[in-house]
């Protein structure tokens, strides 16, 4: 997984996935002008194993986290990030099982496919609950993203799940035991996105009286 | 503040907020590559007015999120948003005191500083805690949020907040009151981040024993 090599950093003058877009408007009379980007809303589930009373969780190597982690160099005509000084595991992130909704169906449909394909759980639509919905992001991406909670067992699980792996995707599935979870949540050292954190407190505000 | 009016949106090529970098790499030998943003890490803090019994949030005109909530129509030879349809209201958010880490100080500092230029209370560095810190973003942008909560009392009050008007912010600061803010913080029809959701469960995990 955090086998990481051969890392070249260009600027892409061009994306396919990533596109600026220029906003111009008045607010209050005032002109202004604001660089955005439009990106598919997400959903993303927390899911609590009953069988082994833990939490799963997704992890993986992340782009964008390894860079904001790593500093580039010039070597040659290139820009690299040498993993010898800046190992992959930088780049190791843990997430809620999540996907991007780019499909016309459902949020909730679209959580159900994300449990099973990187998770391998079949989770009844009906026990899939929904959370609530926030923004991802205010400044650059506006995006939505729908939280949803589901309990699994071990008679759900259909395989070990991992992502799509004709989709390039390596994704780990990892548990961790509920007793030691607000630990793993509060722990700085690990790179973990907030929705994360606002799940499992959530979960411990209204599914436990513990 | 949500009297927005003449939007246009135009793809933009070359933007100074947006970089996309490409990330070319190899994990577990097979080669891949990703587009990613670099931005700035940023600060966030909870700010509680123990003088009112409320929490103080910040009230914005987001582009990203007008953007995310309306539709772009042709209109001449212009890409518009047409405001009677999508009036600027869609746009408005409510997050917590907030800045870049656009400066070579501490986060703390920086923190020190949006309380006073957004919401017009000096506050002792002492009292400024550090909560935690987290990953805005994962996919596109990887950047660190560091989150720190303070207590004010109407004694400490500089100003009315409202940002820095020479770089064109417009903020109102608004409070909530504690007894109403759960509600606040789960309504869906409110336009929030995540992160200041999580910080108000937070709040009453560590900070009340109610």
């Amino acid at each position: 997984m955090e086998n990481i090599s051969d890392v070249t950093v260009e600027e892409c003058t061009k994306s396919r996935y990533i596109t600026p877009m220029r906003l111009k408007y008045k607010q209050n009379g005032s002109g202004k002008i604001w660089d955005a980007m439009q990106v598919h809303n997400s959903v993303a589930v927390l899911l609590f194993n009953k069988s082994t009373d833990s939490f799963i969780f997704v992890r993986q190597f992340r782009p964008a986290i390894y860079l904001n982690n790593s500093k580039t160099e010039q070597k040659n005509d290139e820009v690299i990030i040498d993993t010898d000084k800046f190992p992959g595991s930088l780049g190791i992130t843990y997430e809620l099982c999540a996907g991007l909704i780019d499909k016309d169906v459902s949020p909730t449909e679209i959580a159900k496919m994300e449990i099973h394909e990187e998770c391998g759980f079949d989770v009844p639509m009906e026990s899939i609950e929904h959370v609530t919905s926030y923004r991802s992001g205010v400044g650059t991406t506006g995006s939505k993203q729908y939280l949803f909670y589901a309990e699994v067992t071990e008679e759900m699980r259909t395989g070990k799940g991992g992502g799509v792996v004709e989709e390039g995707e390596m994704i780990d599935v990892i548990e961790i035991p509920k007793s030691e979870v607000m630990t793993f949540v509060m722990d700085e050292n690990i790179n973990r996105p907030i929705g994360m954190m606002f799940a499992v407190l959530w979960y411990f505000q209204n599914k436990t009286k513990s």
